[in-house]
């Protein structure tokens, strides 16, 4: 057995029930050498875009060959398919509905299996509710100890995979128009609009009433006082220096955002 | 010393402060091979009915070996024995309040003692109100790392540990009534019925005005209606699909339910 | 590489996103070996003297040569230093921002440098918002790793530390002024006066209209009474048995406290 490797597991469980707890114990019941790092479990409850975002800006920092375990799973016990991928550096496990598809923006995957051989459930009779527990962690842990993916189940073509639909920005010579993708627990408001799209230029975002120039850091802004700037994602974030962007601006995902470029 | 076991730990001691991360630092002082595993710190303040509940979950899928501490302790600094108590499988430590009896009515106990011995303790001064830090989390690391159960105390006759009562289910030809005995995070209301009552039968659950068939999945329902069904830890549970049934219901903790059973 | 050393997370990030795990990964990839324990991530946001606090409280219980990352940092992007702190029995990573004042009240410093050493960091050109990231994880995991203080960048004379200034009690024959340091997840109200101050006398507690005799332990009052005790931390604690001082008193962070000598 391999040492070391780790399962990450991402979630919209919350941290009041055991549900969290019992795949882990299901993953040192495999393998004990198994180290486990959440990434967070309160994804807020069903929401796949935030999901997607979280792992894509997860996934660079771990190690190579460690396994991500998603479960944000609307649709379990439907007809979704339950997946393995196989990337370069690592493995991701969960379900087939768009999850993974900011990391499948950034990273090829090399194999993708439909998780259909029992022999790596916890149960070959899943409950129709919870197969974080019942097939996703084991499935997580039989790969880290180095199972090979097609033993997993059927092989099939990636092409196939469910595709998550984000709205595009929209670039011009003098703005760029992008929504907000993800809001933080500071209420900081991050764009889907890329560092690499205003870096070496002046730049300030619109919104509402107010134009933000964009700046370097949370507190080159009073205390209070709102400021644009590249997050540590990458992305452009709309943030209050010492307080929320979303109080402030009351603004919720999705909502559009535009960038004016000033060469 | 032994490697890789696993100490779980669960409480009502929230995540705001650092008291969980001190029961790990006495946990690592004590032998730093251990495996620390949170089922959860989320139990709502001195509920003993959730911890049992969640208790009973969460034990089978730990590996053989694992000693679970639980500190959810209203009487803390009050007469009540801190107990450590030995399993088949497993090991449990606490206070005497009821919290494992879940756990016990599931798996015999094989030896139950009373933590008297200061020796693998904290400190033998320990204090009036954090006897998580000062009893219970060093007891479990030194049962992890292969202290025999005797040398921790006195035994004592299980006859002897406090129950928790609950309310029993009353079954006829006809129907069950029960209660809801846990509310799980996604506000799906799980009662003390268990599947074994109702499988191979079709039923239906009665809650206030609405009669719901018993069904599959949470996506049986459409967006956003009732489903009753088999939960995951198997008892019957009702749900929303992608919504709340506390929040639709507004029933509490211990609210009555009727099953019907239609043969 | 040395095995099983720790590495302690404290921040103010919260659970919701994937901060915390990122940081994991970072020290993942630099030593695999490392056992990372959470002491909190939900310090109130930005609160210093919080943070202090738990460190404080946390320290003396976690092995030697224990490196605790604290990441609560205002100042992220200006000019404060970031600073790692070699100690009689552990390390201390983060800002300079005080937050490491209580544990140096308590113990005294070896050594300490600026870190200006990109080579231990995650890049050599680090995010202007998130340090963790960047700086304070990866510097950890390298000094858990035994790199020498050393080589993170250059001494600089501990006086030269930014100190947090607490107000000091007041000490007079017959009675001692202090205040609030720290409301836990309970409710209960922590002060700054010492046990030492108090025991062996008999003392009470002078609240709003409230005199509260000093007792031994929360189930010491009838359910829902108030009660001052010597909390677990070694501090004067105001709380509610079964209950929260904080609601019942409407007192915040900061708030005078009076407690009467009677000899």
């Amino acid at each position: 057995m391999q040492e070391n490797k780790i399962v990450t597991l991402l979630s919209d469980f919350g941290l009041r029930d055991v549900y969290v707890g019992v795949m882990k114990g299901v993953i040192a019941q495999i393998n004990p050498q198994l180290r486990v790092v959440d990434l967070t479990h309160q994804i807020p409850p069903q929401n796949i875009v935030a999901a997607r975002f979280s792992l894509m800006n997860a996934y660079p920092y771990f190690p190579e060959g460690t396994v991500h375990v998603a479960v944000v799973d609307p649709g379990v016990g439907s007809h979704r398919k339950a997946i393995a991928i196989q990337l370069d550096s690592g493995f991701l496990v969960g379900p087939d509905n768009g999850l993974f598809s900011g990391i499948l923006s950034q990273t090829r995957e090399i194999a993708v299996v439909e998780l259909t051989n029992p022999q790596y459930w916890q149960t070959s009779a899943p409950s129709s509710t919870f197969h974080g527990r019942d097939i996703f962690a084991p499935v997580g842990a039989h790969l880290a100890s180095g199972v090979p993916l097609e033993e997993l189940g059927e092989k099939f073509d990636p092409i196939t995979l469910v595709q998550l639909a984000l709205p595009k920005t929209k670039v011009t010579a003098v703005d760029i128009v992008g929504c907000i993708q993800y809001i933080d627990y500071f209420g900081n408001l991050i764009t889907n609009i890329a560092a690499a799209e205003v870096q070496g230029k002046t730049w300030s975002v619109v919104v509402g009433n107010e134009v933000l120039l964009g700046s370097q850091t949370y507190s080159d802004g009073q205390l209070g006082e709102l400021v644009a700037l590249i997050g540590s994602h990458g992305w452009v974030e709309i943030a209050v220096n010492g307080g929320s962007a979303q109080s402030r601006l009351q603004l919720d995902w999705g909502a559009a955002v535009e960038i004016r470029l000033m060469g």
